[in-house]
């Protein structure tokens, strides 16, 4: 038996988010009925990030057991041959037999990429969320930088969420402009709360549209109330680009 | 009375192409049920570029006659709320009457994207073709300058044409790298025959692979024989971006 991790990609647009309920199509689900498909054995994979309904992910992970003769660095090219074209295994690799994708040191990284132009465009609408907005990108990332570090985001995560702390610890945050129309939020973290990435870019848009200033943004923290902070953006525009795990994690 | 011209974007995955075809989805067709549903009037636009499907268009042009009380300027504004969120109308303006989008000097500028890597990224396969390939640029910049000019393309047309003549002129082609991940073919011409560039774009990117020489294009013109070119490449990969129309075309 060995522990097998994936490296998965998706287009969220037509999921009902990563993790598995019955009677919806979820990325997990997927995943589940792909691998079960392909070994003859029921699995259930552990997910990494549970992302939300419609966020894209680039680089999420997932792992589960497995006894068959497919080698560990091979099993994805099999395993796509049974995915739907929505979702892509990017690689795969065995770890240790204890490595839990959600107990383990990471650094993830998500995208939020707004685009701004008087007119929606229908090529972009899956992938970025529209603003008719053209954003300060220096006063946004003047709000960001209050958000670098280890800080209490009640403010800025849902209320429904189940988390025992809501402190966390944001390493690095970009506000660049891809392109023309393009303003992207690339932000690194050791672990985000629920909703936390569309609220903080949700909030840097207001900043960047002139409704807020940037010194805000920390009273915004201070306040540990999620109406203290700005609108929650919506999910096209999100993708979890990658999870880094330090080596010693994933291997013995 | 007066014809209006509309700039018309499109994520073709889910259209059936441009023209109207009974029982079938099209961009066309859509508009003209958009138009007919806001003025109470049966509308039939005039295409400048009758896309295939799957194609997308970030530029397509087309026109029609009104006599109603919204003003030229603003009329793409109202259509926009009558059509599916796969299309809008990116600008509106009044053209003389005789103004036909067909019948008039213009350029018409495509770009084809290729994905490169080692799997496909789900992301991206609505708007880029996939290639494991990692294409020579260079090679492919210096087989696409045996196309730029005026030429008979009868070698990269799809054999179904139906144009009386097969001569074309192709004022710019660019192959660039977008990003680490994306092979971008710009081309520029005043017309283009049926599948012309994604005839071009395929045989581009076999000279990327290194199956032909550059050189070889030349004799592929020459031979005025499709069997003499590539492949053609999937649709998901072209985007219509623009077309220019001097102003003396448009305008008394």
């Amino acid at each position: 038996m060995k522990r097998i991790l994936l490296t998965v990609a998706y287009d969220g647009t037509d999921f009902c988010g990563w993790q598995t309920q019955p009677g919806k199509r979820t990325v997990e689900g997927e995943l589940n009925k792909a691998l079960t498909e392909m070994t003859g054995k029921e699995i259930a994979v552990i997910g990494a990030s549970r992302t939300d309904s419609g966020v894209h992910g680039k680089g999420n992970l997932a792992c589960f057991d497995y006894d068959g003769p497919v080698p560990a660095d091979r099993f994805y090219l099999a395993l796509n041959t049974y995915l739907p074209d929505d979702i892509r295994v990017r690689a795969s690799e065995e770890v240790k037999a204890d490595f839990h994708p959600r107990h383990c040191d990471s650094k993830k990284t998500y995208e939020y990429t707004y685009y701004c132009d008087a007119v929606p465009m229908p090529t972009e609408r899956r992938f970025a969320a529209y603003t008719f907005v053209k954003p300060d990108i220096e006063a946004m990332n003047r709000a960001a930088a209050y958000l670098v570090g280890e800080h209490d985001f009640k403010s800025f995560c849902c209320v429904r969420t189940q988390a025992e702390s809501t402190v966390r610890r944001i390493i690095t945050i970009d506000v660049f402009a891809r392109d023309e129309n393009h303003v992207v939020i690339r932000v690194t973290g050791n672990g985000f709360l629920y909703n936390m990435v569309r609220i903080i870019a949700g909030t840097l848009l207001e900043v960047g549209a002139g409704r807020y200033e940037p010194e805000i943004v920390r009273e915004m923290l201070n306040a540990t109330d999620r109406c203290a902070a700005g609108k929650t953006a919506p999910p096209e525009g999100l993708t979890l680009v990658r999870i880094e795990i330090p080596p010693e994690e994933k291997y013995l």
